[in-house]
């Protein structure tokens, strides 16, 4: 068991030195033998141990015998113990919650706020190997993809699950080798639904006639999920970041010819991750939006719109498939000095500006894309900034001879009005050097008596 | 039932005009079904029904009724009707298989024997919806990725399911309202496992504790996994060709640094790949031996084998991971006249090479791999041979003065000697013009008085 548990922490990095490892603990097998695993590893690891424990209030006497109980246990290991005590019926009732989402939701702000606390430090719940083939089966059985077949993670976020890789049965039996008295009684269950059904019903079914080691299959099938998963998640964001033209909080801009171009499986996930950065979640979002979005994508019409719930809109515009917030762009109006090698913030955008000096024989000239460009500095000095348009703003851009107004600049570059105030302008003496994300200027340009550069790069954050 | 069928068909592009479509008919529900629909459609989409029947000789005279029911039923709609007696408990017995592979065997030859006499056809076969729900569950219980899950292919090879989204209560319905009588019983079943056990024990049991829906579910399930499958094997596909060195039947040489550089879940799917094709399946291939090879190919060690079932050995050779059959290599040896603007074939190496002559104004010289590259042709001739190395062969390898041994080439290069007999060598007069897949001559490279220039594409089929 040790070796188990202590092999997972260290594959999945699940805790560091120093941390603080706040535990859950119920006083039932699972919590139990977590701690007392936990308690183990301590020394070794050196990490720190706290014990949170939550009366749901719910099985009266009991519930307090059970508080006490683990009380006890902590008091003779000296562990730091602490408890609330809620009335999780009242709670759910109140935020119109299931009973179990209330529990889940009231536990884990306890742990959190203990968390809080400390500098540095994570969650520890004892979700076993019989949980995560259990919420593969329910989520199977719901219908999902293979992000939902990872099942539960190992490590997210602040919270960490040491036992996935442990049967119920081995901790069973470690609770019986080390006489641990776990105080709640897994047969004493009052409803059968949900997860209690698949756990008592459907897998004793499927291990009698079809698959002896089911638990392990299904842990091996997590595994394999969750390595396919995570090469789509992180190569959907990388063709994100290839295809999006323009980004904040409101919108995001997506370059629809390259978006066409895609694989399906790819440009439905992109979709996705657009929506839910603007969303916030992927609430309310359906395959149906995905599929009346592609169409819109596919189609020649422009200025159709595809209205997905919680106010978001998806529309296109010249070559753009636009993804925004359905609510009033306030008129901003920014500028800052740009310092130079440093990074400046841009508060009203959510983005940040690096500017650094460097000589011409360290830059790769080809490396540059629409947010990293650079300057001649030698046609520069320091006074430098970033604001957002101005009336009778006029522009020379690369390649061309004579200025140019700015507004004419944005018609013929197809920018929609509303964004036209929130493009960030670089100016150097009150000429603009670069339209950030369309054009530099012909002026500063690197020319071969280019000596030393200036390179802007421009984040979204 | 027509629509959904039609529209099956248009999606998935399974029939097209002039096809000669072989439906496998028992006489049951669905192939019945299949049967009228098909009927149904042949005039709109212009295609020739033919029907195969096997008699599997297992259920005495009540298998010939079945012929003889199906026989009517052709001749009654002038379609070409074909059947075959087996037994297939012989059969099973004979060939060491359970008696569905038996059948299934027996029932596919017999499909393609009749389908092989057409120019153009496909075999459709009467797999409906709940058949790949259970097919889902089965494969689930198991243990699969997202490869498996997938579920039976709408096309596969020239096997077409065009009822794979109707289920089974459509077809039911669809029988009565066109007054078809199939002659097979559905719950006259003698045996329950398997998947009759997951038909008629677990799917009930599921829609009614958990998911009434559950076979349209599995049926999204087994799309949005096509999906995401489809776009993970054509990219495995894509990062294999970047990182193989060197190819043939007998052997695939991969770059082991840049292998090591993908990511995880594609460096496992690029060796079950290259597996696959060096052992004609994945047959034997455990997930064992990948993480072996991975471990080998992280190690330093080099020389170092791992035996992987069917004569299949992996091992690091400099900074290659090969994977190769242990047979023993013939030497082989060949010479061919490379044919201008034509491909001429290396039987010797199952690859080709095709020669183009083009003005340099329309080569784009950034786009040459290592199988593609270009020849100054304004210093050669027609007088091109494709060999492997002779004694006494010597080279000017791009980038130097003098020539230098071929021999010495190799060892440079750290070829290893059983391959040296393989790498197709161009020569020119007798004078090397490239060791393909290594480098070409000083001699005939681009410069830039190059006016016509000699295109030589290697291509491994």
């Amino acid at each position: 068991m040790k070796h188990i548990v202590k092999n997972t922490i260290i594959q999945y990095n699940l805790i560091e030195k120093d941390d603080n490892i706040i535990i859950g603990v119920s006083g039932g097998h699972d919590s139990m033998t977590l701690l007392y695993v936990l308690m183990d590893l301590s020394s070794s690891i050196n990490f720190k141990i706290h014990v949170a424990h939550v009366n749901h209030g719910v099985r009266g006497e009991d519930a307090d015998e059970d508080e006490k109980y683990v009380k006890k246990v902590c008091s003779d290991f000296n562990i730091p113990f602490y408890s609330k005590k809620v009335n999780m019926d009242e709670y759910a009732k109140k935020y119109k919650l299931t009973k179990e989402e209330a529990g889940r939701e009231i536990r884990y702000s306890f742990f959190r706020e203990i968390l809080n606390r400390f500098k540095k430090g994570k969650i520890a719940v004892a979700h076993n190997k019989n949980d995560q083939a259990e919420t593969l089966i329910m989520r199977f059985i719901r219908g999902t993809g293979i992000d939902g077949l990872r099942g539960m993670e190992y490590k997210n976020g602040d919270i960490i699950r040491p036992l996935l890789d442990v049967g119920r049965e081995e901790i069973e039996k470690y609770c019986e080798e080390n006489n641990i008295e776990p105080r709640i009684d897994r047969t004493n269950f009052e409803t059968i639904y949900g997860r209690n059904k698949v756990r008592l019903e459907l897998i004793p079914y499927i291990v009698e006639n079809f698959n002896l080691g089911i638990i392990d299959t299904l842990s091996r099938t997590s595994k394999i999920m969750k390595n396919d998963s995570d090469f789509l998640i992180s190569y959907t964001k990388k063709c994100y970041e290839d295809i999006v033209i323009m980004e904040d909080e409101l919108s995001i801009h997506i370059n629809n010819e390259k978006f066409l171009k895609l694989h399906n499986a790819i440009r439905n996930r992109v979709l996705r991750y657009s929506l839910e950065k603007i969303n916030g979640n992927l609430q309310g979002i359906e395959e149906k939006h995905i599929k009346d979005i592609i169409k819109l994508a596919n189609s020649k019409t422009t200025g159709k719109l595809i209205n997905i719930s919680n106010n978001i809109i998806v529309r296109k515009n010249y070559n753009n498939l636009i993804v925004e917030k359905n609510a009033i762009r306030e008129r901003i109006s920014y500028n800052y000095k740009v310092g130079i090698n440093t990074v400046t913030l841009i508060e009203e955008l959510d983005a940040k500006i690096e500017a650094k000096i460097l000589p011409v024989s360290l830059i790769d000239l080809n490396f540059s894309n629409r947010f990293i460009k650079y300057f001649d500095y030698d046609k520069l000095s320091d006074n430098i900034y970033i604001r957002n348009r101005k009336n009778g703003d006029r522009f020379t851009p690369m390649g061309m001879n004579g200025s140019k107004k700015l507004k004419d600049f944005f018609i013929d570059e197809k920018i929609p009005k509303e964004y036209r105030d929130i493009i960030p302008i670089i100016e150097h003496d009150g000429d603009i050097m670069w339209i950030v994300g369309y054009r530099i200027s012909e002026k500063y340009k690197i020319t071969s008596n280019t000596k030393n550069v200036l390179v802007l790069k421009y984040i979204n954050t």
